[in-house]
């Protein structure tokens, strides 16, 4: 369906009249605005697989609410033969992409609905685990609102804010992670000049961030990721939000390819450097960036994607990560929904995951 | 003319046979490989304007072969007719890029040329451009030669060379200044693993870096630029070689957008950081980079050029600087034909023109 008011629908819903999964089709952006309702679960496999969603958390909660509506139409005589059809729903949802850890939290944690309500009737599991997706959606909006908070609480009004990839709502269900400050800020009428590095070879940056954010009506620049020097350079950048892919216990961050050259910048220029992500995207296990291993993704998305013809010559050997890691002494904080890390990063996280648990 | 021998063609030629100004069209490149055989003023004042042929050195060496041809053409029954008629010809050529310092410097000389044959007959003048402009041709050869030797006594066999945009042969008649260490390295079977940053917006690295530099043989990485970082941090480079716009006379380096985040990447790796420049970039009246005023390109360039679609959304404000200063203290070296001068670099610059004129 072809929409014209974005900001009136979240990034992944469940659209309870329809008992669809109602998402924005990410493919399209930013020339078209389609909203895709699905309900079969081939077509929210390829949604996923096809990055018409993407983003952690937003994959999550489509998980979420994907092996609700599965469950939905399981036909079977009992608890055994449920389980065992969800467990078949589960592994094919898994297998959209198979590396998204928040893919596999969210379907483990949906299982585990069953699982505790095994002596309940089908119908009540069902119910039960539409319950749980509405929640799962609700702690990612809630989540990503105490981010939001913890990190408004940095800046200040007239601000100029850099951002690289998308850390968006685009990327949640609301808010995002790295412009959930931005987001409640231009609520309250704190203008913020926003500058959005287009972040090559996909440009997520200038095709769903700047989307975004100027479709909230924030005052946006997008600029090609070897200009955020310059930017700063030029005194209009008062800090750098970005997101994570993973942190380490040491701090060192996993993030979208570049991000570490803009945190080197940040540095000469003297701009504070936050990391905005989730409790759940630290990982104590690892204990530094050494540790995380980096993706390489295929060359064509360097050389071809994008483009008419090719933009380098054939044959022509490519490197394309995916992610970089940048290091902890260059991160000014860590911006949680449990509050602002600092260093020492291990200390600090530990102090915050006390209060998780507490 | 479509050839497939690229590496037995200069970059600009004067072709004696044809009397004609021989380039590459650069602006088809790495797809198709095309010569143009350029005799008319008009037709050699649109490969300026449009790019076909491109780069200071490049640039100047087209002026001063263009300027000649169009001499050659002049009817005059004197010499004040010749003068008047040249000089017509000479603001034509330069007002198809304003801006470019060695198109006016080419032009001037020839003008040079002109007014000191003047007790010659008309033909003997024509021949006196004739040969300055050979000259010009060869001066520029050897020029970029000096600077491969000085650049090549600073790296070894197998190290890994990265570059940023095109200070490449396709930016000179041969060797380039930054590529020149490269080119002579390889013919004296160095085995140089060179790292080309694409170079956004317009993406000289992809698509004329990695181009020439595989033609020749080379084994050639391509990556976006902010990879480069990641590229220093896994070991693979053992130098970087830029180009320079600019030198102010404290040896801050105006180059294209992004190289200073590629030196910010080198200081943090310790990587050696070397821009390679004739001494006719380097400008004494200019004390610093503050004082180097940094020429804003269009919008388009970045939301729109080389795509099918729009990147960015409409209406999108766009930061797009063509170049960025990069600050002394990141400098190692600066490798000019006449040697590499190191900070203090006024001081080692002041001894260079001593040298020069001596």
């Amino acid at each position: 369906m072809q929409i014209t008011n974005f900001n009136d629908y979240d990034t992944v819903d469940l659209d309870e009249k329809k008992q669809a999964l109602a998402i924005i089709d990410q493919t399209k952006l930013p020339n078209e605005l389609e909203m895709l309702y699905l309900t079969d679960q081939k077509d929210i496999w390829e949604a996923i697989y096809h990055l018409k969603v993407r983003g952690a958390p937003a994959i999550g909660v489509t998980a979420g609410i994907g092996i609700y509506l599965a469950a939905k139409e399981i036909k079977a005589g009992n608890y055994d033969e449920f389980y065992a059809q969800f467990v078949k729903a589960k592994d094919y949802l898994n297998s959209s992409r198979p590396t998204a850890v928040n893919l596999s939290w969210a379907l483990k944690r949906q299982e585990g609905i069953v699982i505790a309500n095994k002596d309940k009737s089908i119908p009540e599991i069902v119910e039960a685990l539409h319950q749980e997706a509405i929640k799962i959606r609700d702690e990612d909006i809630a989540m990503c609102k105490a981010i939001g908070e913890n990190g408004l609480a940095l800046v200040k009004p007239g601000d100029g804010l850099l951002t690289h990839c998308n850390a968006g709502r685009l990327a949640t269900v609301k808010y995002g992670t790295a412009t959930a400050p931005m987001y409640l800020g231009h609520e309250r009428g704190y203008n913020f000049r926003i500058y959005s590095d287009e972040t090559r070879p996909l440009l997520q940056g200038a095709r769903l961030t700047c989307f975004e954010l100027s479709q909230a009506g924030m005052d946006v620049t997008v600029q090609c990721d070897n200009m955020s020097a310059t930017a700063m350079r030029n005194g209009w950048i008062d800090a750098v939000f970005v997101g994570a892919d993973r942190i380490a216990a040491n701090g060192d961050t996993a993030n979208k390819i570049g991000t570490s050259m803009v945190a080197l910048a940040a540095k000469r220029y003297n701009v504070p450097f936050y990391v905005c992500a989730p409790t759940s995207t630290i990982d104590m296990n690892t204990a530094s960036g050494k540790d995380i291993v980096i993706e390489q993704r295929k060359p064509e998305e360097v050389t071809e994607m994008w483009y008419e013809k090719r933009m380098a010559p054939e044959g022509i050997k490519v490197f394309n990560p995916a992610f970089d890691v940048t290091d902890n002494d260059l991160i000014t904080g860590i911006v949680t929904e449990y509050g602002v890390a600092r260093a020492p990063f291990k200390e600090a996280f530990e102090e915050m995951f006390r209060r998780k648990k507490g």
